[in-house]
């Protein structure tokens, strides 16, 4: 969006005749002016999809354990949220959720286990990529501190693995950490319909916004409140207030405890995953268009 | 299937009337005499599919990149040989794949990755988390040698993690490790019709075999040399010639170069995830049946 705001500029000053409209993708639903993002809702269906299939794989167990999830977001926390709806079907899934828009406390995480595993042995945390320490440093980061491996060369470690060590080192628990990684944004096979028609609608209308004249802006979902259920109208929006900002989870979505999504958020999350598009399978696998 | 031969030979020895019987089930497709087990299929499915859509990921780079999938198999390499399936459709996925059947060669691994850098930028690795050394060390377990991290423990680094950091010393070029991990087990969302269909027969199989008085054996898949596609039948083998046995892929499913899967593999493996079960959706997620 940034490039869109540079060649919109240059066109403009250099009577160039370029028109220059943003449309908006990522999976981290971080744009700023836009309800969400195309790409997102597919991404969170698959977090969610999967938290919910890995409860029913914990929970055949009945020693105390702990299974960390660390889920893609450096800035904003969008994605380790959507990991908290499977609570819309009853689900305990998951038991604790730390998102990077709230300083995370290593002892509170720990209380917060302690505390749970007196009801249930099988508990699941879903943390973002990105959670941080007060000092400000990520969490992700601490192990940068260790010293070198069997090669001779620093460990990297994700910030799943740092909390795994942690748990292990403190609560001496049964512990696991899963990094979902490169899947959550690739995993077509279970794209939510709902994003899917919008990066339809969202491309259509940057295409129309251009024939009209426009340059120097993004396409933006605007959720309308109809009462009878969501819906989005795509709106064109001055790039220059887009560009370089980060829009992150707004605190009315984050309990209080700084350890889980209130019903607000998951409101505002469900209708992204909702719908389904299924591939065509060829040789057991989703057939891929390649160009 | 031990405990079936345990419990089996206990009530014989003690004239107590009870038939015990072995239904297969695991992911690994480790089990002796039959031609593979339920569970797998579905496995494979995941295993397969996500490969594949890990190859569209990777492949919108153009520097020179190495991404590690770690797939489960401890002493038998059939789930990471199911990387291997995206090739019935024409895809380079993965460029290398590495079983526990073979010794591992780190010299020779990083001579394929230069060699096969001359050609592709985006390479694609599939390994077993049990691959070994000449020595019968595992490689996931060389970390293991690593000293303490951030908060004084032993970092726990897989397989993949290890071989991340072997190629990054080494080649210096972009890499990336990724485990499946858990949800290559739990995945079902995306389970195999024919793995689906098979396992249901083969616990009627169980019943109707302990019904005409059997004991002491395991219900078999034995594949049918039908010459017109695949079918299976079901049938007992005795338990004690499966109990404690592994079944490793054969070599003829292995390239000479111990670095990737033959045609004949590919035979092998397709019909396994062959078929849909679309789950019913609630809430945008796969609606499960908890009991």
């Amino acid at each position: 969006m940034d490039t869109v705001l540079k060649l919109s500029k240059f066109a403009a000053s250099n009577d160039y005749e370029l028109r220059v409209v943003g449309v908006p993708k990522t999976v981290d639903n971080d744009l700023a002016a836009t309800d969400h993002t195309p790409g997102f809702g597919s991404a969170a269906k698959f977090v969610a999809t999967t938290m919910k299939e890995l409860r029913r794989d914990v929970g055949v167990y009945t020693v105390k354990a702990v299974t960390i999830v660390e889920v893609m977001g450096r800035d904003a926390g969008w994605l380790t949220a959507s990991a908290a709806l499977p609570s819309l079907s009853g689900d305990r899934a998951p038991d604790l959720i730390y998102l990077p828009e709230r300083v995370f406390d290593p002892e509170r995480f720990l209380s917060d286990i302690t505390k749970l595993h007196e009801s249930y042995p099988d508990l699941l945390v879903a943390v973002s990529e990105g959670i941080k320490l007060a000092n400000g440093e990520y969490v992700g980061a601490a192990s940068s501190a260790a010293t070198v491996d069997a090669f001779g060369h620093k460990p990297l470690s994700g910030t799943g693995k740092v909390l795994e060590e942690l748990v292990k080192a403190r609560l001496g628990c049964k512990v696991r950490s899963i990094e979902l990684n490169l899947p959550q944004r690739c995993a077509s096979h279970i794209a939510s319909l709902t994003d899917i028609t919008e990066s339809v609608s969202v491309g259509k209308g940057a295409v129309e916004a251009a024939v009209k004249g426009e340059s120097g802006v993004m396409m933006c979902f605007v959720r309308e409140d109809s009462g009878d259920g969501y819906s989005v109208r795509i709106e064109s929006r001055d790039i220059s207030k887009i560009a370089n900002a980060v829009r992150t989870v707004p605190d009315e979505y984050i309990n209080e405890e700084s350890n889980g999504i209130t019903d607000k958020g998951l409101e505002y999350l469900a209708p992204l995953i909702s719908g389904e598009v299924y591939p065509v399978f060829e040789f057991g696998m989703p057939k891929h268009i390649i160009i």
